[in-house]
């Protein structure tokens, strides 16, 4: 199919698909003339890969550059290839508190891993990011200490099981990218559902508090 | 306390605390000469509500003022102030699907509240977001189908009964601000140790398969 077509089936504008094939996000299609050249199905879905990491979880470009890059990848190992959806995710290293704060919070983020039993990489991304929030709770005077952190850890690691439960034993080729997008868009599901369960039962609870 | 002690004992820079000023987020000192105010307590823990919005859930500056704005106004009933973190969160309004995909997930998104049996605004932005996820999911082939997230919300249920739980019958005051970053904070918390999970259990997999 021609640009335009690509276009209209995806629902991108021209001028976008011009600057992810630019840029290499997209790769570029059979040339067939000068200023011509034909896409296929591959480009179609792809472009569908680039707007949902952009638009529905809403990455920067140099994080879908990055995890693209991972899925393509078929020799990354899947293990690998999970922990850079973490990367592509929290890969911000802004530093919330003070050092001495940190490095606490780091010690208490491994104590934890070492309480619900779970084997993290220590370059992993998420350790930071659970030690902002200890600080930040800290901080603000409404901690609940990180032992209130494990009907979280349970809830998460169920979860976990159930999705990688649905994926085959080896997933290759577009199963990959097909199962870090799921995982990804129900990360999406689940802290806007998240949200949503707090709206209802705050108004559930409001009508009872007032007949 | 004079803008450079505050500076030191929130590690926000002098620069970025006129910033705040001047944009209003920060109320302004106690004047005490020409060029020269006092701040207080409460300067210091508006700047580090300010602070974790910013870095830690990463609104950007119009979401801050606006959820600000909604836990300073005390006369705001609590169920509207969890609408206004979800707006402050998900107020985006891109469209990544066709319209037409867009009105079949919406109503997708209609039958599955239904079916959990919440009452959820008409205008909550968590359903733009979560049609937004079930068209993706839909491009991409990797539909599970939204009954496949009746298990994400049951779970999101139960833990935003035990967050409220934690709240006193009335709360007021200051007690409001810290409700509502406990709760977003956990909202990262849950997320985070989400991908963690699926780093640990893909590891356990693939250490079990490889002997």
């Amino acid at each position: 199919m021609r640009i335009s077509q690509l276009s209209s089936q995806t629902g991108v504008t021209v001028a976008t698909i011009k600057f992810y094939l630019r840029d290499g996000l997209l790769p570029a299609g059979q040339r067939t003339a000068r200023n011509q050249a034909e896409y296929n199905e591959g480009h179609c879905r792809r472009l569908i890969v680039i707007r949902t990491l952009t638009e529905v979880m809403q990455l920067d470009l140099a994080s879908t550059r990055r995890l693209l890059h991972a899925i393509d990848d078929h020799d990354l190992p899947l293990s690998e290839l999970y922990q850079e959806i973490g990367l592509a995710l929290y890969s911000d290293r802004s530093t919330f508190a003070h050092a001495e704060q940190l490095t606490e919070a780091y010690a208490e983020v491994n104590s934890f891993f070492e309480h619900v039993g779970w084997t993290i990489d220590a370059g992993a991304p998420g350790r930071h990011r659970l030690a902002q929030v200890i600080a930040a709770m800290r901080r603000l005077g409404c901690e609940p200490g990180v032992k209130f952190f494990t009907p979280y850890a349970d809830v998460a690691e169920r979860l976990a099981e159930q999705e990688l439960d649905l994926l085959p034993d080896e997933i290759v080729g577009a199963e990959r990218g097909a199962a870090v997008m799921r995982s990804m868009l129900l990360d999406v599901v689940l802290v806007t559902l998240r949200r949503l369960a707090h709206e209802h039962r705050v108004t559930m609870r409001s009508k009872t508090a007032t007949p």
